[in-house]
Parts: structure tokens; sequence; C-alpha cells
């Protein structure tokens, strides 16, 4: 059983910083503190890896090793497969994962091809190395809930709890968001080790056995004025449907199991996790006819309590899908949270922007959240959560920061943190990457771009020319992926890591890239109408020429 | 009504030649000698569009005149939507066009999205700016009739003949190359003046109004011992049957109607042209019932000619798809010609390669077409194919030759065009480009992807990676489409162009691309696990990270 860690510090492994930041990268998130089964290469979010199997990683790490600053690695569903020659402004590795022509993108398709050894999950940020542990989608998670409680408790979520299932790799954010957002929560996990490792690092605060106990946790807290935080060792199908039950109706309901992929994700009624590993390998078919079952009850339990009067939001997990498929007609009742809370910071280029010290060392970071507050020192919303961040989150592998900012701020930040490397401000170069679930890099109808006010949803042109773009702009390493989030079928999705080496070559490529990459985003929803996405354009002077023409 | 011809010559319209190029290759594919329904700006196969409509095709060509050479402008589906910054090694333009997250990856889908304007058919190289008319597809038909000789009839084709369906932008080859190919041919078509366009431009030698009269023709043809096509005004699937009724067997039977697309690609039997424009005006799910119906009929009489042993195709059309889906269950009986004649070729990286003399001027063409014969001075076929093409083929629009060549010659001759420009020889700069029917650039797996090897047929991962990967090497223009050829759903490919301009820039440029392009081909077949492309792959020196370990 093999151990994979980044090296840290100042001394290459490869040949420039162009090719140790992808090989740091790369093992950073199969680092067992990063990733959630690192023996399997399993990063996050289901089955999504980093690489297709061992052979493929040290192959990868070997090429990344030798590769000169002319030359390109291709890596195709987690395989490396050719080295070009290409030039010292391109990046130096390209990432196609998942990808399935259309007719055939399907998980039966997908599984079988997974089984002979010819794809891998790329999910987002797993395939693409830029995965940060949790943290990655603490902020998004907690914006999200303080949207919530600006939408539906005029600002106020002290002495309201949220439910949801999941303590995964994304999901076990969830508590952490709610309690700093003022929420307290009650998340179903069925994997006790889940649990364990959402308590050691600082997740969740409790752990509970049954709902009984939960709730009366919750209710403590309530007493006490404090928001807390419980894991629930159960199925979630079967508490949300115990809820509905018993008369209790929480005052937020959401979910984030991998519903997404349920052959691998979801965990029946009724099964243990042992039957579910087991029939895995027997019948693939009836587990995945069961957690589509299983899921089913649990959004009829989520319209259920939302009739009631609980805020109830898909979030970004495909289960509205999942349970349309099993006839539950009206599962899209309840809105995904992209519309609902996240659209108009898309409309601005904000997304979840991060990065990372490839030194290791944690001031690194501190130094850059420094510079953030003073580059930024009109947003006292980010101020307090780069202070929360500093005081709660613990990191995981490579020390990083999530920040979301948008087209106004990306590339004046990275500009700044090159700067701190050139001058030795930081130990070692930084690389600044982001999730593809970000304004301009995604389609994804039943998440990112559910709903766009043109009815342009399903039109993935624009993660495609948003990869394109930053190919040619120069980014350190580029992706391209399908069915992340949201499973097979349903989205498309682009990646980029830039690196900040201290070069004035560098200089010039964080600022063509950073700024195209949010760009796009702008231009998207502008394209699609939206005021607030048109006015940023204008704003920031982007040459739109079907806009520019005089109809903004 | 606009009529749009590409500028001669060496005036610039545009601030450099890197863009004069696009301009003058978007106005060359509308140009009324090349594109089928200029008026709808539709360049060929059904409804492939160059651009989204007249208002974007406008400003597209606004924003090529005044792009900077550091400038890339973005083209989504036809349309122009965005500038932005780069850097000289860029492409000039980036294009993605009719691209749909796979679960809504349909024509249901599309077509309702191209009725509000949201999207175009970009078809291969209509939207991407390099069709060169019916000559692009001359050779490769008539090396696949050459190759169904060589496999059917010792190499004999005298005497024989095919029957087919369709004589639009890319089936009217048919004729010229079946003669050229030493077969007689009768090519059913519904639409008069399409057969009228192919007698005028040389590519059909005769026209017919019944079966009898056309069988009489190629009767008479044997008997003076020299082929000849006739184009047969009829609707495919009655004299398909008719055959079959008549107990007639040709020797091949295929067909290039636009069964791709059942709404606007094929006339269902038992109506006119007129009632179909109709049709397609008020009920859209009749005409594509009534279109799929008759491709069932079509379909059913190939299989039946097939048994009483004619050589039978399909030549990249999908109708055996669209037959499978009306319940004929052994439609994929009869091959794909991919697999059956052109996968070799693939394997070495062979495949329609092409370029533009932008001048106008057709000596420009005759000059290059001499530097490839002394060049490859040793291959009498493709000698004898130029000197075919000379004599027989009409320039459309701007002067250009088609040539399959593979990885060993593409770079070779780019440079060599270039240094041509360079040194005066050529009155101005050559655009090089392939169609995305291609070694590298497609994943079809009812065409150019079907049957591989080990099974990955629907991975379209290399497309993808070809396309990020021509973008980083500095291809003037590069698109990512999808449902070229086979329709919606079917297909993704990535097409390229680049510029010889005759400066040192475009030397290294054309050295990186025209070498990477054709060797992710020879890549992607050794990885499917081809000898041939392994071999290839060994020969050509190609840095393949998983296959280098050995097992080559
Ligand atoms: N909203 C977002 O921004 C966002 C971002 C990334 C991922 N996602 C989606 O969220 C989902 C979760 O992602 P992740 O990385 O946490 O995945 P993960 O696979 O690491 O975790 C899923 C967790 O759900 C648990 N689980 C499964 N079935 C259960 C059941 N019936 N009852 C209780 N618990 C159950 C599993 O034990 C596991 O711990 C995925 O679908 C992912 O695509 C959302
Ligand atoms: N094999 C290849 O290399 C290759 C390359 C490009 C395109 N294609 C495919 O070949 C097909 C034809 O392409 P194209 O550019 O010529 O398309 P097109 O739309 O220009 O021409 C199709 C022709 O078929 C005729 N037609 C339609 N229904 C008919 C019927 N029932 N009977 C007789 N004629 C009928 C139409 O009148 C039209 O002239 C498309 O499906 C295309 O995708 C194949």
């Amino acid at each position: 059983s093999r151990v994979i860690r980044a090296p840290r510090g100042t001394e290459l492994n490869a040949k420039s910083w162009q090719t140790e930041a992808p090989l740091r990268m790369l093992m950073n998130n199969l680092d067992p503190d990063v990733a959630e089964h690192p023996q399997g290469l399993v990063v996050y979010g289901g089955i999504g890896r980093a690489a297709r199997n061992w052979e493929c990683f040290d192959q990868i790490v070997a090429t990344l090793k030798r590769l000169e600053l002319d030359e390109t690695l291709l890596v195709q569903s987690g395989k490396p497969v050719g080295v070009f020659k290409t030039h010292e402004n391109a990046p130096r590795v390209l990432i196609a994962n998942s990808n399935l022509v259309p007719h055939w993108a399907n998980w039966e398709h997908f599984n079988e091809l997974d089984k002979q050894g010819l794809a891998m999950y790329g999910q987002m940020t797993a395939g693409s190395w830029i995965y940060i542990g949790t943290q990655g989608i603490v902020q998004g998670t907690y914006e999200t809930f303080v949207a919530v409680a600006k939408k539906h408790f005029d600002g106020v979520a002290a002495g309201r709890w949220v439910l949801t299932g999941g303590l995964g790799g994304m999901g076990g954010a969830q508590p952490l968001a709610a309690t700093m957002a003022g929420f307290s929560m009650i998340a179903v996990e069925c994997d006790e080790s889940r649990i364990d490792f959402r308590l050691r690092t600082g997740y969740v605060d409790k752990k509970a056995y049954s709902l009984d106990e939960a709730l009366a946790m919750v209710e403590q807290a309530k007493v006490e004025g404090k928001p807390v935080s419980v894991g629930l060792l159960a199925n979630a199908a079967d508490i949300f449907g115990e809820l509905v039950e018993k008369g209790v109706t929480p005052d937020v309901v959401t979910d984030q199991t991998s519903a997404h992929d349920p052959l691998n994700g979801y965990l029946p009624q009724g099964w243990t996790m042992e039957k579910a590993a087991e029939m895995r390998q027997q019948d693939e078919a009836a587990v995945v006819k069961a957690a589509k079952a299983s899921m089913a009850v649990q959004v009829q339990a989520m319209l259920t309590l939302q009739s009631r009067g609980a805020a109830t939001l898909d979030y970004g997990n495909n289960i509205r899908q999942m349970a349309l498929e099993e006839g539950v007609n009206n599962a899209f009742d309840f809105p995904g949270f992209v519309p609902a809370y996240i659209r108009p910071l898309f409309c601005e280029g904000i997304g979840p922007f991060r990065w990372v010290a490839l030194s290791g060392d944690p001031e690194d970071i501190y130094k850059t959240d420094q510079k953030v507050k003073e580059l930024i020192p009109d947003d006292p919303h980010l101020h307090n959560w780069l202070d929360m961040a500093r005081e709660r989150i613990h990191f995981q592998g490579l020390p990083a920061r999530i920040c979301w900012v948008g087209l106004k701020d990306r590339a004046r930040l990275g500009r700044a943190f090159n700067e701190m490397v050139k001058n030795g401000e930081l130990k070692a170069p930084v690389v600044i990457g982001r999730d593809h679930l970000d304004s301009g890099s995604v389609a994804s109808p039943n998440r990112e771009t559910e709903g766009m006010m043109d009815g342009s949803d399903a039109v993935s042109d624009w993660p495609l020319l948003n990869a394109m773009l930053n190919t040619a702009g120069g980014a350190t390493w580029v992706s391209l992926h399908h069915g992340g989030g949201v499973g097979m079928g349903f989205s498309q999705h682009s990646g980029i890591v830039i690196l900040c080496d201290g070069s004035d070559e560098a200089d010039a490529r964080i600022s063509r890239v950073l700024w195209n990459d949010p760009a796009t985003g702008v231009m998207r929803h502008a394209d699609a109408g939206y005021d607030i996405a048109k006015n940023c354009a204008e704003e920031q002077g982007l040459d739109l020429p079907m806009l520019n023409k005089g109809d903004i």
C-alpha cells in the first residue's frame, strides 16, 4: 500500500517549476490527508480519480520529471499518452478526462470502459490536479448558506437548522459552513469513518447514532444560543422520511450524497456498506436500481418538507434527475442552488478561485491572505471569510486558500502573488486555479447552467472555448472533463491552473489567463442576457462584438 | 440577396495575413461556386453553415478586419462572442460549433435552439472555414472506391457499377470519383438542380429520368469499355427498392443522402421537394417520421442487395442508425467505410490534407502540385491523383488542392509551401488545413471510430486533446464541433487551419502543428492497439510514454 505526499521546499524534482508544479499537485491530490480513498486513487466525489491506475500515475510522474520547457504532455482519462513539442508560452500539460460521444455518454457505457481499463472519472478537480481538500467547497457552501439566510430568514440563521446528507470530500464541508453561517446542522452519513474524519479535522462538532439524539443536540444548541453540527450515522433516505413522519420540519433541506453516481455513490435503504460493496461486484444493475429507488424516497421526503415550509435546494448532485427517472415527476419543484443563489456571482466572473503554496509552508498562505486584504480593502465579508478560514480551517496536504473573487480581482491577485514569489516574500512558487464549477467553464443544465435566461442551458460551446482560450493564453495546465458533479451525460467543463514562479514571463501569462478566464464567464452570461453581466462587461471594458454594437 | 466571394490578390483587408486568411476562407465558404445554399449561409452537408446569420457574418468580418496580431476572436456556433488578448503564437480564431451537453445532444433540442437563434450546425468544414467544394471529398471517395475494387474485384473496376444516393456538396463527388476509379455509377438524386450543378461542374456525365434509362446508359458504357456516371432524378428509397424487385444487383451499393439529419436532409418517399419544404415549417415530427421510415426501406433494400452479392457500405451518413431506430435490427450488417477501407491509412496519420491559394491564382496550386511530386517522388498513386485532379477537377472558389498524406509528409510539405511564399514562387500566402474526418481529430462510433480494436469507439478525449494541442502549437484557427457527418449525438471532432505567410515564425508553427496534428492520430490508433500505428510511431520517433516502456 502506497502513501503519496507532494514534496515540499524549494528543491526541484523536475526540470523547472512549470513541471514541478503539476507533479506536486498530482501527488497532493493523492495525499492521505487530502484524498478520500487514496489507495484506489480516488480523490473525492464518488469515484473521481487523479490518474487511471498506479502504472499511469508512475508514468505521469516519470514524464513530468523529464519534460522540457517547450514540451507538452497529453493526459487522456488519467493516462499519459504523448509528449509533443510546443513552446514556452504553451501549457505543460493538457488533460481530457471521461469525455464520451453524447449518444454513448451514460454510466453504463462508462462503467464498461472503466472495467476494461479504458476510462477514468475525473470529476472536476480530481483528474485535473487542483483539489485542495474539503476547504475547496467550504466557502461556496458558506456563501450559499448565507444567501439562504438572507433570502428566507431576513439574514438571521441563529436558532435555525439545516438537514442534509453526505459527509464525503465535498459534503464534509457542509457542517463547518453551516455553523460559520450561524445555522445548526444534522448531516446524515452512512459511513462512520467519514464522520470520524470530519470530527478529527474539525469540520463537524458531534456524532449521533439516532435521529432523536441528533435533534436533542440541535435543541440544546438552540437553548445555548450557539450553533452545533451533528454527523448522524444513518441512511439519508431513512432519516428524511422519518422527519416527515414525525412532523418535524427543518428550516433548510438539502443533500450531498454522491447521487450523481447511482452505482458507486449512494447507499440503498436497508443495505449495509458491506452488502453494497459486494453487490457492486456481483450485480451492478441491481445496485443502480436499489439506489435510485431510495433516492426517489429521499426526494419525495424533500418535496414534502418543502411543502411544509423548509427552504429546500438541490446541492448539485443531480438527485432530482435520478428521482425524475424513477417517476417522481415533480422532482424539479425545488430549485438548484446555482439559479437560486449563485448566478449573480457568476455574472461578475466570481467563483471558487484558489491557490496553493508549493513550499508546503502555511506562512506562505497567511502572507497571501494578508495581500488579498490589502488589495481588496473594501470587502468586509471577504475579510471575515479570510479570518474565519485562518482560524477554523485545517489545511489538508499543501497549504491552500479558497476565496470567491471575480473578473475585477483575479489577475490583480495573481500578479501580486507572482511579485511576492519574485521578491522572496514567499518561500517558493504558488499555483493558482479554480474549480470547474465556475462562471465561464461549465455547461451543466441541472446545476451551473440550470434555467439560463435565454434557454441556452445545454450549449457546451462555452466551456470548450474557455479551455481553448486558456490553452492559447498559456495556463500551466488545462483540462476538459465530462460528467463532473452531476454524472455522465449531464455536464461538460474545463479547468485551469497557472504557476506563479516569480518570472516576468509568468507575469504576462497570469495577466492574460486570469483575466480571460473569468471574462469568458462574464461574456457567457452577458450573451444570455443577464444585466449584471452586461454591466460588468461594460465596466471592465470587455470586447464582445455582438453586444458592443449598441444593444448593451 | 447577397453574393459573397473572397477577395483575391495581395492587398490586405485585415491587419495581417493571419487575419486576412480566416476572412477570405469564411467568405470563400459562402461563394456561390462553393456553397450549396449560400443565401441561407449553408455550405454543405444538410444545414452545415459558415456563420449563424448575416448579422453574425458581418460582425465576424468586421472583427477580423480590426483584430490585432496578439488578439484572438472566439466564435460560438457561428456568432462572434468575444475578443481576448493572447500572443503571436496563439490562434487568431477559436471556434466551437453545435456542442451540446450529452443528455440534450439530439436533433430535437438542437432544432429548438436553432429556431431561437441560439445554435448553428457547423458540420465539419462549414463552420470551421476550410470547405473547398466537392473536391474536398473527391480523393477520399476515389481512394475508397479503389480500395473496394482491390478488396472485392481483384483491383479491376472496369465493367462494374456503383449504386448510390445523393449529389449534394459531398455526395456530388461520387460520380467523378467512381469513374476515376474505373466504375460506372448511378447516383439517385431527388433535386434536379443538384444534378444540373454536377453536370455543369463536370462531376457527373449524364442525367436520366428513369431507372431503365439509367441502366441502359450503364450497359452502353460497358459495351464501349468506358465508365459513365449518371445522375438519376428520383427518390433513392424508390430506386433501391425497384432494383431489388427487378432482380438487378449492382456491384457496389452505398448512399450519401443527408440521412444524418432526418428533418432537413432526406426526402421521404412519395413527397415532392415543395411538400417537404412546407411540412418542415408545419410539422417537424411528421417529417422526421416519414424520412426515417423511408430510410428504413432504403436500408432494407441495401441489405437485400448485399445478400445478393453487392459490396455494400455505409458512406458516413448514419443511415444505418436511423434504420436501426426504425426497427431494422440488422442495419449494421453492412460495414462503414472507415473500418472496411480507411483505418489503415488513419494509423499512419493519413487523411484529407488540403491547402488553398489565397491569391486566387490557379498557378499557385499547380506550383504546389509540382512541389508535392518533388518531395514525394516515390508514390505513383499520388502522382496519378495529382495529374487526374489537375485535368478533371474544376476549382470552386479559391483554387485548392486535396491530397491524402500522413505524418511523415505533412510538416515537410507545409514548410516547403511556406518557403515558396517566402521566396516569391507563390503570389500570396497559402493556408493548410484538413477535414475533421481525419486520423486524430474525431470520435464517431458509427463512422471514423466504428469498431476500434480495443472498444474505445465512443471515447472523445482524443479530439479534445487534438484541439487543445493544436491551439497550444499555434495553428491559425482551431475548431471543436459536435454532430458532423453523422448528426447530433453521434460525433465530436476538431479542425485546424494554419497559415503559410513565408515568415520564420510561420515555419516554426508549421513544424509543430503539422507534425503534432497527424501524430495525435497515430498516437490514438497506437493506443488502441493497431500494429501499423505502433510501427509508424516507432519509425517516426513519437514520444508515447505508456508504449515506449517496452510493449511496442
Ligand atoms: N455543490 C457543489 O458545489 C458541489 C461541488 C462538488 C461536488 N458536488 C456533488 O456533491 C456530491 C458529494 O460529493 P463528495 O465529494 O462529498 O462525494 P463523496 O463520494 O466523497 O461523498 C459522498 C458521501 O455520501 C455518503 N452517502 C452515500 N449514500 C448515502 C446515504 N444513502 N445516506 C447517507 N450517506 C450516504 C457516502 O458514504 C459518502 O461519504 C457529489 O454528487 C458531487 O458531485 C457538489
Ligand atoms: N463519407 C464522407 O467522407 C463524408 C464526408 C462528409 C459528409 N458525409 C455525409 O454524407 C452525407 C451527404 O453530405 P452532403 O454534403 O452531400 O449533403 P447535402 O445535404 O449537400 O446533400 C444531400 C443530397 O441528398 C439529396 N437527397 C435527400 N434525400 C434524398 C432521397 N430520398 N433520394 C435522393 N436524394 C436525396 C438531397 O437533395 C441533396 O442533394 C451527409 O450525411 C454527410 O454528413 C460523408
